[in-house]
């Protein structure tokens, strides 16, 4: 390289949000926004902790955002909202709202019920990101879903198999979960897939499949942000100490729109699956004790979980745990999104191809083989993987 | 060896504890006892996991309790009066009464202030443990200390070297604490020492000479049972999400014995000083927050730790945590008091000298360069300990 | 009365309990015992209290007790597994045994679904109590529903109306809930009635007027042990300060009968029915907020309740009061209902009749007209009532 | 009257802050202008219920501020600072920037330690609250204490009686706590006075002298607002319920300026006297447990509390309690300030003189004979008292 070559620019990342405009989104944008500019510190960030640093990540100020959304709104306006809920200070959604008006322009319609053909609306999607990443002049970009929770999959034949999957799309049919058909055009644009929720996204067979055709990584499922965190920190420590955990109640009160949606029973059910999963997963055994999750309107963007731990030690003494959460779900899940979409892009970077399991840490229903559900455990994980990556090209 | 001759007997081993008739010793002699006569489980047991059984541990069956006590009473009646309180069964201490009153009759007067020599009753107590050993016929006998809590060692220079303690002690000089004093002897009769307490015992330096100048190792001080151990299970995931904890608060309302001691400000801070340490060694640096021990009489031999974490997320959101911990702790340390005698003994036959960092996940002041306070980190180095200890002789 | 007559013996009092050796009954019934042996002191016994005593009550120790029970078992057995239960000491359940199967002597079967009619179900029940009475020479037998919690009554047209009741009966027809047909055969024994679950009972308007042809009080419904009872503390100090309550959410967790009861929807409808309707009684509106109850078998005869309380103060600011409340729900209802026992005998001895409304203290559903579900208007109605009582024969 | 007579104007009345630039002081003053201007709903102000407005009170908007103070700054940028805080919305800080800076053109310099004697001090005290009562033809002013907490009073033999305090101020001593001084100074200018901290203000003897020959009420002291206001609901639960309290932990959180104000150990037992007497008069007898206030820097205005209740019930099963309180400190305090300057108004004009017992309802230490620590009487007491006041001219 001659003494006049300039420096080999940084790669330049996009992150595309399926749910553009919801809180997540909009508060990882004026985080991304905020950072850049100076106005704030990472608290939050897992990619700035230096044993995930180590991985070599693109920098926080090398994003760039963009998204589908059905819902209308701006996201000045949002983040405006948000603020006045507490998720993040006033002054910052003034100061950054020319910046967030210029990301607001970057969000293209989402994909709703009818109208279109799935095979239509996959086009249209991975249209509108290859527009996006041409357009910036994008080394890579990664579709993140932080869209509303959908209902579990349905059994559909065509999810289980990808040929069966394009016979059913050639054929007008729309076989497809909502956040299946945007991972469907994230693979098929060549981005790689975080599925932050507990939607399906890219786990039924056919996309896993499509994933590894085109050698694509993908992370998920359904972000690790409070209660369930806890219990992956606290169950591991019952477990290495012998206590026999007699049962384990949990209620989440959530306002806000993610309270909302799990109203819906159906919804819920998605949640309460992934949820349940990774205490069991970590006693080895299934745990008494009732679940809830309830719709309280005036939490607004926060969320207070208490949980009841019942548990028994030497000769059968009787103890209990009880914890109080009070967190503010966006301002927890917004920091982690950033660091999936760049520990994702790395991955991209570096061949890795298929489901991240080091990515674990960071979800309640981990994807990949065997992965531990233990927090402590899925740490290691990540940063023996994060430690590799920055020994690689 | 010929077809004829017997299995090689189970290596026999004695516990000697140091305040053999208070609410662990005696919680952890009716245990003992109750899992030999087949009469409860071994529940808050961690050697009997099968990562730490690996180590190819002297069975539970095999233990012999014995020890010091300057207290009056006798075990039958203070495991009446711990059944009273809870802490285990009352058909338990019943259907014992005989087998306690036996180990009871095991049980010497203690050393305490005023008459005899350090030197003297450094003797006595060697020899009462030698007694025990020879009587027995025990292939070891693990010194356990379980009495109340000292101040911390006032910086008697005596305590620097052990030529200088052994001259202090020729010149009938009292240089040592008593925990200190029953180290001593426990080293002098062969034997390794567990310190459960935060009291000095085996810590200052001419006693961790003498262990290794004896060949025998050591482990402590004070045992993790409680609110610590949540600490150390808790602030590893706060760490790892790179959430900055503003402030832990920690309130711990003690009655029993142990509360007692505690009211005495100047036992209070042995036990304040290894309580705060852990905090500030996993997150490294100093946390706010007032920590509190008190006494409460009508709480009995039951404990409740209300600990309130205020920390900061993603753009300087402010969030808690609390929680609420109802133990028994005694019935929290018994098991762990037989865990450890175990595994010393173990690593007493293996030919460990020294500090014993492996046994770190027990405490919360790990003797021991570079130990970790993370529990996660403290039960790998733990189970990675004992796998290899496997494959030992 | 001449110098040579004898004292005016004290009135005889006979508690019949529908659910003889249930939780709640087997607990007061050792109670009651306890006390008259001298064993334990009356703690949350509010007809102890001075303000309350005023009114001249029947003693503790002039209790007698019989009833009905579907269920098999004895009242010693019974006592032994709540005492196992830490509803009390075991050494009461041993002192007690003889006297405690003297009382299940006392017990006669109960009513089942099947084989007899309703006519011929109260006539035996009626039967049942009267010989009782005979028996034992008494003044006085307050029949006391201590029973499972039934399904809210349905509405059949027999129950708005005495008359169509006692056609429907002599048609051989079954128009009564359970818990209604004991009310109706208390009555027709003369006997008044105490309810202290949320069953239908004596609420049904044709069992209204029966008592009120028959000159007789009764009280009711379901007993205000928990919970409830601190909610009818709580939310009059969020009243009369100006606080807008936001949302309440009120969470549950039973063990035992109860829990197991209420673990089906239709018998937990009761009890969320009569929990839910003292909030919005005291603040005049209603109130946000999930309430759960939910059967958590491993907290046997203990309740733990945790409620979230947000509130709004002054310009609009947000604050929180959560509580945890860890009781045991029999040995709460136990005292309350040998109080409710002496305090409707002495009404009834007083010549009252109808629904005792000075009774609301005790219930989460109180009956009579305008009736507070303020605790401290309640405890002011009582204590006045009482204290007029006083003044009568 | 004839008709053509203006309508009597409302009096006018002005509110005079001892430590008129503190938090409590600004957060009234904000509210007050607020709610003039329509920007805000009157939560938290017990004088807008009803019952308390029967007494036909002085307006909210007819309120005019103004006051003392040692430290420097001004009411627009306290204002900021505290809506930073989430005290109230920083919209409201803005909005009313223009009326706050009017205010705090009213405040006047305190009387610090040194310089003047307190002779001239309190003149100079009076002449201040003189001049603004003329200045702005106000009808009365009310002098309410909202300054630091002070140490008890120590026993300085001229505050025992009236003439010897006033040959001492003739004598250039100084015999006056800071927060008496401005008492004194307030009788003097004609003023009743409200003591909203726990300071000696208007108690010591010769204050009450003075108020009485004066011919003026007075109100104090202590604000309840809290952890005692809670304390004061559920005691009385308690007692009614015959379930006796073992012990009752207290521990309060506090940021802020009181939370370091009472980080002093001799300040914190001012306020530790009067919150601990409430449940010792409500139970009548001392209760066990700890009780504690702490410092903790990052909690700002806001404030967390947490109690431990054990309680004893039937045949001496042991139950438990816990609450967590997370309240704004200054949101509390603030409208309790406006209605005791309202009511004392009203009072004065109603011709009341000494302590207004019937206020007990706001404080921690109730002025008065016989005053009743439990809320609901208290309640009571208020609301008969402003129905009687209704009554009056």
């Amino acid at each position: 390289m001659s003494a006049l070559s300039p420096p080999s620019p940084a790669p330049r990342i996009g992150v595309w949000f399926v749910g553009a405009r919801g809180s997540v989104a909009t508060t990882a944008t004026v985080g991304a926004l905020a950072l850049r500019a100076g106005l704030g510190s990472p608290d939050g960030c897992v990619a700035e902790l230096p044993e995930v640093a180590a991985a070599r990540l693109p920098g926080l100020a090398e994003l760039i955002t963009g998204g589908h959304e059905l819902g209308h709104g701006s996201l000045p306006k949002r983040a405006e909202e948000l603020a006045a809920g507490g998720v993040f200070p006033a002054q910052l959604a003034r100061a950054l709202s020319a910046e967030l008006a210029e990301a607001d322009s970057r969000i293209r319609p989402g994909a709703g019920p009818g109208g279109e053909t799935q095979r239509a609306a996959a086009r249209r999607i991975a249209d509108d990101i290859t527009a996006f990443r041409d357009r910036h002049g994008l080394d890579r970009v990664v579709v993140v879903d932080v869209s509303s929770t959908e209902p579990p999959a349905p059994d559909h034949p065509a999810l289980a198999d990808l040929d069966a999957l394009e016979r059913a799309l050639d054929a007008g049919e729309s076989p497809l979960p909502a956040s299946s058909l945007y991972a469907y055009a994230a693979y098929r644009a060549g981005c790689p897939v975080v599925a932050f929720t507990p939607s399906p996204g890219p786990r039924p067979p056919a996309l896993v499949q499509l994933a590894a055709r085109e050698g694509l990584p993908w992370a998920g499922s359904d972000g690790k942000t409070g209660e369930t965190l806890l219990k992956s920190a606290l169950a591991p420590m019952f477990a290495s100490r012998a206590l026999t955990i007699r049962s384990w109640t949990s209620v989440n009160l959530l306002g806000g729109g993610d309270g909302r949606t799990l109203a819906d029973p159906a919804a819920a059910e998605s949640k309460l699956r992934t949820k349940g999963q990774g205490l069991e997963a970590i006693l080895g055994r299934p745990v008494d004790g009732p679940m809830h999750i309830d719709y309280v309107a005036d939490l607004g963007d926060w969320k207070t979980a208490w949980d009841h731990v019942s548990f028994e030690g030497f000769l059968g003494t009787r103890m209990t745990l009880q914890f109080t959460w009070s967190g503010c779900d966006s301002a927890l899940a917004a920091p982690l999104v950033l660091d999936l979409a760049r520990l994702t892009a790395r991955a991209a970077e570096a061949g890795e191809t298929g489901p991240l399991a080091a990515l674990g840490f960071f979800f309640k229903d981990p994807a990949g083989d065997g992965v531990a559900h233990d927090l402590g455990t899925q740490w290691r994980a990540l940063t023996e993987w994060c430690a590799a990556l920055g020994e690689r090209a």
